[in-house]
């Protein structure tokens, strides 16, 4: 696997003028993210304030992105980036599978966690909660899991820990459908409320307690703070300057995850600021004699 | 006249951003600036990155501009703002043949000017070099004036001023041809290079030296500190936050005035903040029982 110059990551509309911008300015560049449901906008009504594309609906305007990006010839990694580590002058991107990538500069687009962490799950973050099925799989031979899974493409997940340990509570907080195969999955219908250590992990749901040896939540996007260790964050947005550069020297931020207002032309207005400012800074170093 | 809410002074992608996003939060907005010439966006050729509309030609997003600008039902009134003055809780502005206009709040977005000031012109601002034409003509009876003029809408403007001085010499600063029919206006197409205060005005150019009582300086935009007495910049740009806030309270930039880069996309995104900004100030001024 090469070194990419640029990983970006989240493709609303923020990530994906980003990616645009960064193309046109012949960087190697990284667009991890969904290519269909990333797109939030997809959902969205009408949208009156899109300068250029009168009185849009939702579903029109993420075609026109699909189909801007397409004739760009720009290609999304369907992958979830669960760490970005900073390596001094370059990035590790741990991806699901403990799939890694490598990129000069760095620019977070994912948007912004919708509602708060559950009481009790920061705190025990890496011991006993995770947000990466597929990464820490393995600790879970012969036990027990709770999965909440925020969206169906999160199932697949669930399904591969399945495989390897004993049992999986699954609690779908979507209304469609679910579609495991493997019979030691079990899907609740019920609402989380904290968790709890206490000896195993316990699960306090609206419906009672459910024990086992970890608990999964795998949400659309995580705390930027959990994503990237040591980067400056102010509530639940990255600190950013007005060139979208954060306190990591190389790594930027645009779009919802950037601050209010939560606007698709200011998300994507910012993905251009990001990416350009991404480009002066691997010009820069090239300049400086780095690599 | 009424006092408006928000006066947002550019047509450009940021002005016009921002008088959608304002018009959608049902603020009583005044747009000013040129429905044509402002759109600078037409002269480009093709512009690659404006996400949702691939490879679009600039007079293509200039017309998808105005037919979302019309769809909403907004005017553009076409003045030229010459000074704005902060008055407290809201402000006035000072348009051409001193029309005068009252609002809430600012939005600036008039771009940045193209070029630095001549030598001589920033000293003698005020004391023999004016930017408005049709503000100072009546103390040009008699007299004579030099115009430099470097779009073909100031052409009336220095008309007007021939009107009342003796002889105007105009400087026609674009390949365009010129239409005037006064014959008391001479046209030169000689390049100005330093204004001097000798006793009268003498504009050096690169073709000798022209004499005169005033020289009249006609940009496209004229410097944001001159425009808004008290507002803090940053060389040519005026200094705002995340929000788009200036330093004069109820006062907001976006677009290229706001500082680099100079993108479209960038632009809109920012006149969509700048707008919600000023709408949250509006919304904060009344509960606070301000009028």
């Amino acid at each position: 696997m090469g070194r990419y110059e640029i990983a970006i990551i989240g493709t609303g509309p923020a990530g994906l003028e980003a990616a645009i911008t960064a193309t046109v300015r012949n960087k190697k560049v990284l667009l991890l993210g969904s290519r269909e449901s990333s797109l939030k906008v997809s959902k969205a009504h009408k949208i009156a304030n899109y300068l250029g594309l009168p009185e849009i609906a939702g579903a029109d305007l993420a075609a026109a992105y699909l189909k801007h990006i397409d004739a760009m010839g720009i290609q999304i990694t369907e992958d979830k980036i669960n760490a970005i580590y900073s390596m001094g002058d370059y990035f590790v991107l741990q991806g699901n599978e403990n799939v890694m990538y490598e990129a000069d500069a760095v620019i977070l687009a994912t948007g912004v966690v919708a509602g708060k962490p559950f009481p009790g799950e920061d705190e025990n973050l890496g011991r006993g909660v995770s947000y990466c099925a597929t990464c820490d799989a393995a600790l879970y031979r012969g036990k027990s899991a709770v999965v909440i899974g925020y969206a169906p493409k999160e199932e697949p997940e669930a399904e591969f820990l399945a495989e390897i340990a004993d049992k999986v509570t699954y609690l779908a907080m979507y209304p469609e459908e679910t579609s495991f195969t493997r019979e030691n999955v079990e899907v609740l219908r019920v609402k989380p409320l904290s968790i709890v250590r206490d000896g195993r992990m316990k699960l306090v749901t609206d419906q009672g307690e459910i024990e086992s040896d970890g608990v999964f939540v795998l949400r659309e996007a995580i705390s930027p703070k959990q994503l990237v260790p040591g980067l400056a964050t102010d509530g639940p947005h990255v600190t950013v300057d007005l060139q979208m550069k954060t306190n990591l020297p190389g790594c930027f931020a645009c779009g919802d995850i950037a601050g209010t207002p939560y606007q698709y032309i200011k998300a994507a207005g910012q993905g251009n600021v990001a990416a350009l400012s991404a480009v002066s800074y691997l010009d820069m170093k090239k300049r400086s004699g780095g690599k």
